[in-house]
């Protein structure tokens, strides 16, 4: 499978890993319905340190627990330096969240991790500095980087963020890196993630990376803006509708041995 | 012709009328590609006083000769409450311009009119601010108002605005207004109108208002994000594969008598 | 009295014009604390139509009476070329709001007026394009005007804008044109508006607009940032040894006739 | 020396460590014109991998030799939390900068560190993400924090970042830890820097922190933005004057002997 090849990846699954049924659940949903990669965050960044902050290494057994049943790559953020040769044991592709967009010692160490990188653009990262945030991978010379938009910090408080479209064309024209949109951070409202991951395909997209949960209302974060996995699906459907009149299908289903996995 | 009902309009045209010539070339090129209404710009506002300011009444003539000749209905701003009734007597369609999307004795005067209004998003307008100007003309008894996300002002200087998509589904799910986008202005860049107006019609835009000049070089404003009509006729094109895939087909060509003309 | 001319002038007043005793009042605690014009709106710019809109020219003789009681000059918004020679009857300098600061028909309009014209940066304006609106005015031979810094759009929502406070000192080394300060209207919140008037004194402002009630709590509009005559005054304490420390003390308070009352 | 205690503090000195000769000089020069702490970073947070990232550890034993001479206590950044122990063993205030205000491990490290920590506001915080990054300092028991407002991302390009001076009353409100304002990067211009310092002390700031530089030409990075020791010399000047009026004079020249060096 290669991300940024002419054909369409999705991700999808928990906010957050809890516990072990429900990431399976979301895991199950996620291949069922033609999805390419599980996501699940171990390590949490959260605004405030009360909050739930992830279940560490913990939630990295849980997501490889689910690999080892669905096949599916995975994919977790990495908040610390220290934790990426923890992180890079369990996961496929490490990600570097838009809180750590711009953490430069963080992205030289993923930068040598030998994993590919999904880099979310900071929320009030400009293109440009999105850009040489990614530089910083590259220049330890890993080049399996994947741009994410996943919406910047504007006036409009109607949604969570704004879903910056025009960047993803205009990516596309200024560097080779694969990008794919996150719908779910960028609405924070799961009934506009449909229309908002289709508006990404049209607009150029490589892929999509989407939170789904088998209960939003008990997630322990971003419940309001997860799907259940019927829409998931409903999505999908629509994605590869929308894939096929526009030639870039959605990727096949991901049916490669366990021991093949490997994201770009 | 329905805007708003279910199939895909739109709306091509220069964004300042110069030459009777280049209008007449716009607006064939326009109807030839299957565009459906005539857009261009009398009354400029303008940054600089010192700038082209549009050739008012004059402007109006020429936009309502290439009407004369095309058939299709004329849309163009208005600026001043005083120029109401003139502007009314021309077009189609009475626009009402970001810059004056809070100039409420304006709205008033648009929704006397007994015309069908499009209204622009301000720049910095909230999405329920902009709901609420949209009600200044209704309370006047004003059904036919269209609303146009044209993009919002944000840090992010590569592009001219930012695109809104994530307003598109919100404001359908909290409007019945038809809403459609405008990719030229929200971009600043030919070369981004196409994804950016597809991602438009992929997240539920009814619509598109695009600016088309025969030599966008030689174009009296906005030539940088004026498609030439090959462009816009492949434009035409890839809305018409994206629409008829998602169950939302471009409009008919229009070719109504031109006395029957009504935009709503 | 001069705006501009090295000491420090303050403007207080009501939001909106609501009875002659409030304005009265306001008036007449703007007075006793050392302010030099009265503020007021009889035309008031709503978000909503059905908000409270001003009471128009009734409004206008209202603060005409309080003029000719208090001996100070007022400010009054103007919204509609069509009112600007109504206005212009009765006011001493006529205000263009935040939301009309890109009415280019107004603007020309209060340019051939022959008033001082106080212009409001727009929520989203550029400074650059804040200096070419106050150019439309300019290009008449309208050489009063006096610019006003009043908060911009930001994703803060804490405070209702964000006082731009370092648009103070760059605009008075672009142009040669005075410039005031309102926290009123930049904060939101009464609380705020003395330590960020205070700060704009500090950079260099050329007075403040600041929004006084005698009974905030019933005020028509704007009540959660208006002060009341007891803070007014404890404000313009704290002004009048800002500036004395600063070597731009606080004008003269006005007690010239009425007949000579000139704004610059 | 205490920060927040009812005096102004300030902090000044070179953006990057470059040679021991400037950082000396620019250490004599903060001392000689009364401020109280020298800044300086030997980890640098940059845009781009291929900018001077500073010198590191050998900027680390820069600053304490100016320490030595001057007995200036020192701030400087930490970056990433590997480094903790090693700037904490040189530094008498570790600095989380914009970029890394969220980089919440890199919080807890810090929080863990027994140093006062100066927490710069990230560029698109709220202030109510703002004092939760502060929260996460806190909670580990490391109860001197300061915080500082170094400018917001906003639409205006005019100024490099826009100086939230409504935050400096809000969060005085909101919150008990003391606060200063960085003109420097607020601004990004070092015309500009005078008179956003004066309004950050006007508006209730604690202290400053200022980018000092013997020969801003010639400086690694932010010359644009850095000050003379001239005109540092006269930005403490004009303070000292604003403070001894509004009752919050500069701190005392700082002459403890380096042994009892403590920041707060």
């Amino acid at each position: 499978m290669e991300i940024g090849g002419g054909s369409i990846v999705v991700m999808g699954g928990p906010c957050s890993v809890d516990t072990e049924e429900n990431v399976l659940e979301a895991a199950r949903a996620v291949k069922a319905a033609g999805g390419h990669i599980l996501r699940g965050g171990a390590f949490k960044p959260r605004t405030s340190p009360y909050a739930f902050r992830g279940h560490g290494e913990k939630g990295l057994h849980i997501l490889a627990a689910a690999r080892a049943e669905t096949g599916l790559p995975v994919i977790t953020e990495v908040m610390d330096a220290r934790d990426v040769q923890l992180v890079a044991k369990h996961a496929d592709i490490l990600q570097i969240g838009a809180r750590n967009s711009q953490n430069y010692t963080l992205l030289d160490e993923v930068g040598r991790s030998g994993k590919p990188v999904l880099l979310k653009r900071g929320m009030s990262s400009t293109i440009e500095e999105w850009l040489l945030a990614a530089e910083y991978v590259l220049s330890h010379g890993n080049r399996d980087v994947i741009l994410c938009e996943r919406g910047i910090r504007t006036f409009e408080t109607a949604t969570r963020f704004t879903f910056d479209v025009n960047a993803i064309p205009l990516v596309k024209k200024l560097s080779h890196l694969p990008l794919i949109g996150d719908p779910s951070h960028a609405t924070g409202k799961w009934d506009l993630v449909e229309p908002v991951a289709l508006a990404a395909i049209a607009a150029g997209a490589d892929g999509l990376e989407v939170e789904v949960h088998p209960n939003p209302d008990h997630a322990l974060s971003d419940g309001a803006q997860s799907l259940t996995p019927k829409n998931f699906a409903k999505l999908m459907d629509r994605v590869r509708t929308l894939g096929d009149a526009i030639g870039r299908p959605v990727a096949p289903a991901y049916n490669e041995p366990v021991a093949a996995r490997k994201a770009s």
